[in-house]
């Protein structure tokens, strides 16, 4: 399929400025030759002006309208075939089955986000009846629901060039809460993002959504700022590091007016084994542990960066079977040359740092622009002097903080930041020391895992993916799970009003068939 | 009841500092004879130590005694009698009625939390059941809930001494979502403040919650700025000015944690009157309205300052009508001399603004500190035009954009910023009308009234007291009704964990007996 590299605005294509640039095939550590063309301010006013009007018409559609829209979405992906895939899996370095996988999970969560509309719950609708005879004043009829707010700015991330961009979990639960969206596409893999953003224009045209319902564009930093200003955004979705994250939250935050920023910045997912774990369990614990650190060559915001476990014979044992696995454990390529030298800066620099013990490396050698897994040890007192020690090491990396007692581990878990996930391996008799930690588990973390490794962020309806500062820069958000929508929604009350001029979700009757709170107390249909 | 003038940090009385103010009564236009003490740094710290130790006590307190706690709030406010009312009453220059009425919405919210959280279902509980069999993986089992966020900074509010300020919404709100509170008094009310400080810590030590859960100090501008920087504070809960929420605002933005802030700032609440509403009912909507305009002396955040209407011979009877009843209503002594001065300040402006025509102004003489009901109309052109038409005059006074066509009168809402609300009267045959501005109107506001006015905010499950920039810094949240408590709460997941470590609201036999989504429907019990 050829690529024409230009920038996506509303139903048509624009290259009209002159900067471009090419993807990087990290595994042949060569240049695609495809050109994509860096979007000018003009071609941004343009897609800015057709979001801004397709708002009007889009957010009228049914929720029946706009599930087949989803689905739609989901259905031309899968039709872009093989191209897709081997486009991916060039950008990306990452392995065929890891992007198919990826797709299929691109797909379900449209599809999840489509039946979850199409159920139509979502909109929160509350109803407080008219109490006209109440004294000393009358209630008025009051009814409530949320709406969309208006478009949307995603910027695609790195690490998942499918399910985290385009068409990832950002845009699906923008457009399924009824917002336009505006992908700044990652400059990582703008062949996909074309073939994607392909697939989304079909999927609206045939659905008949309105010119403007998706735009995507190319950017250096300096445009891609200019579009959170832009006046047209109302909420910006965001994965990837914490100093862009908060380049773009500033920006946010220092507009006129402000507007919600859900940036998944950076976590390093502890991971706490308790004594007993150690002891009944520890070789599966290692193999578990040593998977989870270097799936995806530990580019995932929930790779296992940190790990406290007791200094004791227990620990000892299982280092060593850690140690193993992690020797035996080959090298990756990594998504790109910027991360490929940042992890190898992160190396150095964590063996720099006084205290810390290199305790395994992976014995294969590292090709050209490959993740080398790594082991290392601290003490948990140093641990809490370094601040450098409890940051992100974004690849196959992880740091074993070594605690004296279950107390100084807790004082450890103490000195982090906010983060995506906290888990605890526990015995068969350790569920008291598990309730112990508990309240501290959930004051760090968004997501706690019980005899678990944190990879692998299951699309369902009970998900917390989000956390505290700085894992992401909203705590009160998740970016996947159906309640993603939320982030793109906010509440309108409704008093007084007629019943034929009542959106369908208030109206007396129930017509949507929709679960909702009527004088305090849920009621379905 | 004599007042000690001290900052309250926990269960004690403080006043290591050296600088007092005076409350002021603006009826006799004269201090109040007690002397309060702004708090120290020292002090500050103290009562932030203190809210962090009672996080880690109250967030464990179950629904049932948090809610006998607020319940006890409740009634040791009615305790205070009518030392309560008398001193609000001279510290605000709002009538014994007024305050007494306030009193009963206080208390009435408490109540109204208390019994949301009896019930439960606020934790938003959600289960994704294990599927252990699923292809190609499992699917661990997955349980979410809302928990608190952490101690609360809560701003009170002039224009609401007991309503929006040290017992008020976001403090009852904030407490019942688990979460310390720390009220920063306002200067206007410091005697109000420190009787229902009292009546809080009565309640604390009566139904056993730890000491911190709750503490009061006096600030100034810095020192209410640094309880805002204070890294303990994990939200904030404002009502107040444009300029002191915005300043609030970028604070908490520029923590190296950034956190929620919800500031409740300014509204000018447009009011649209279709023609056909005037033909059939122009004297009863410009009885409501004046009433609406004048309530409080115009001192509500949803004041109807801008209303639209069509320059035609039913809108020259209407404002025949309007004048009148303008004419004849008595002035209104002022919150605070500030308060006043501002008003003066605004109406002057006004007056000079060119095609700004005073048409009416009540027919009383005003007194020491007390606004003047007074009208003004502009052409819908120059509205449009002139931003400061556009902005918030607190107090008594509106604006009457005179529009050309229901077209100009669209382009001229549209002109118009984020609103608390926004209401149409029409006529029996004009729902199409009104459908045609609904769009419009929601986009502008959190809520939308037919054939109302916007004073009055019930306190109820489907209340959306709240809109989108600058009416609010927040609009996905309201700061009246039960849904407010969201604010102070964030999801956590957890996963794969043993029944006996789930909190109760996720425990497998429903043992609080609340609403749940499992597998994606909501199920009772």
């Amino acid at each position: 399929m050829k690529l024409s590299g230009k920038n996506n605005i509303g139903f048509s294509w624009s290259a009209s400025g002159s900067k471009t640039f090419r993807a990087f095939d990290p595994a042949v550590n060569d240049f695609l030759k495809e050109e994509f063309f860096l979007a000018t301010d003009e071609e941004l006013d343009q897609i800015m002006l057709l979001a801004q009007n397709a708002f009007s018409v889009y957010r009228k559609k049914t929720n029946a309208e706009r599930a087949l829209f989803l689905q739609a979405i989901a259905d031309e992906i899968m039709a872009l075939g093989d191209d897709l895939i081997s486009r991916c899996v060039a950008e990306s370095g990452l392995p065929a089955a890891r992007i198919t996988g990826e797709r299929a999970r691109t797909t379900g969560q449209l599809r999840l986000f489509a039946e979850t509309i199409r159920k139509g719950d979502y909109v929160q609708a509350r109803i407080d009846p008219a109490l006209p005879d109440r004294k000393p004043l009358p209630r008025y009829d009051l009814r409530r629901m949320s709406i969309p707010l208006g478009p949307v700015l995603v910027f695609g991330a790195s690490n998942f060039p499918l399910a985290f961009s385009t068409a990832g979990g950002d845009t699906a639960s923008a457009l399924a809460a009824g917002c336009p969206v505006v992908v700044k596409a990652h400059s990582s893999h703008p062949g996909t993002n074309e073939l994607i953003s392909l697939a989304i224009n079909r999927a609206s045209q045939k659905s008949g959504m309105p010119e403007g319902v998706f735009s995507m564009f190319y950017a250096d930093r300096v445009l891609g700022i200019k579009a959170v200003e832009h006046p047209v955004i109302k909420a910006v979705g965001f994965t990837g590091s914490r100093q862009a994250g908060m380049s773009i939250f500033k920006a946010a935050m220092n507009r006129n007016e402000p507007i919600p920023v859900y940036a998944e910045m950076s976590a390093v997912n502890p991971v706490i084994l308790l004594p007993g774990a150690l002891q009944e369990n520890g070789a599966a614990i290692a193999e578990g542990l040593a998977a989870s650190i270097t799936n995806g060559t530990g580019q995932f915001c929930t790779n296992p960066g940190i790990v406290f476990t007791l200094d004791n014979a227990a620990t000892e044992d299982f280092l060593q079977e850690l140690i193993k696995r992690i020797r035996s454990t080959s090298p990756g390529t990594m998504l790109n040359t910027n991360i490929y030298k940042a992890y190898q800066e992160s190396v150095s620099r964590m063996k720099s740092i006084p205290g810390v013990v290199q305790i395994a490396m992976t014995e294969k050698i590292a090709g050209i622009n490959e993740g080398a897994p790594v082991l290392f040890t601290v003490s948990a007192e140093r641990f809490c002097s370094d601040h450098r020690l409890r940051e992100e090491v974004f690849g196959p990396s992880s740091l074993i903080v070594l605690c004296q007692s279950l107390q100084q581990l807790e004082t450890a878990l103490g000195c982090m930041d906010g983060q995506l996930t906290a888990t605890v391996h526990a015995g068969k008799s350790e569920n008291g020391a598990v309730s112990d930690l508990l309240p501290l588990m959930m004051q760090k973390a968004g997501r706690i895992l019980f005899n678990g490794f944190p990879t692998g962020v299951e699309v369902s309806p009970a998900q917390q993916h989000g956390g505290p500062f700085p894992a992401t820069s909203d705590a009160r958000a998740t970016s996947v799970g159906t309640a993603a929508m939320e982030r793109f929604m906010r509440p309108v009350a409704f008093q007084h009003f007629p019943d034929e001029l009542l959106p369908d979700a208030l109206k007396a009757e129930n017509p949507l068939g929709i679960v909702r709170l009527v004088e305090n107390h849920l009621i379905k249909g």
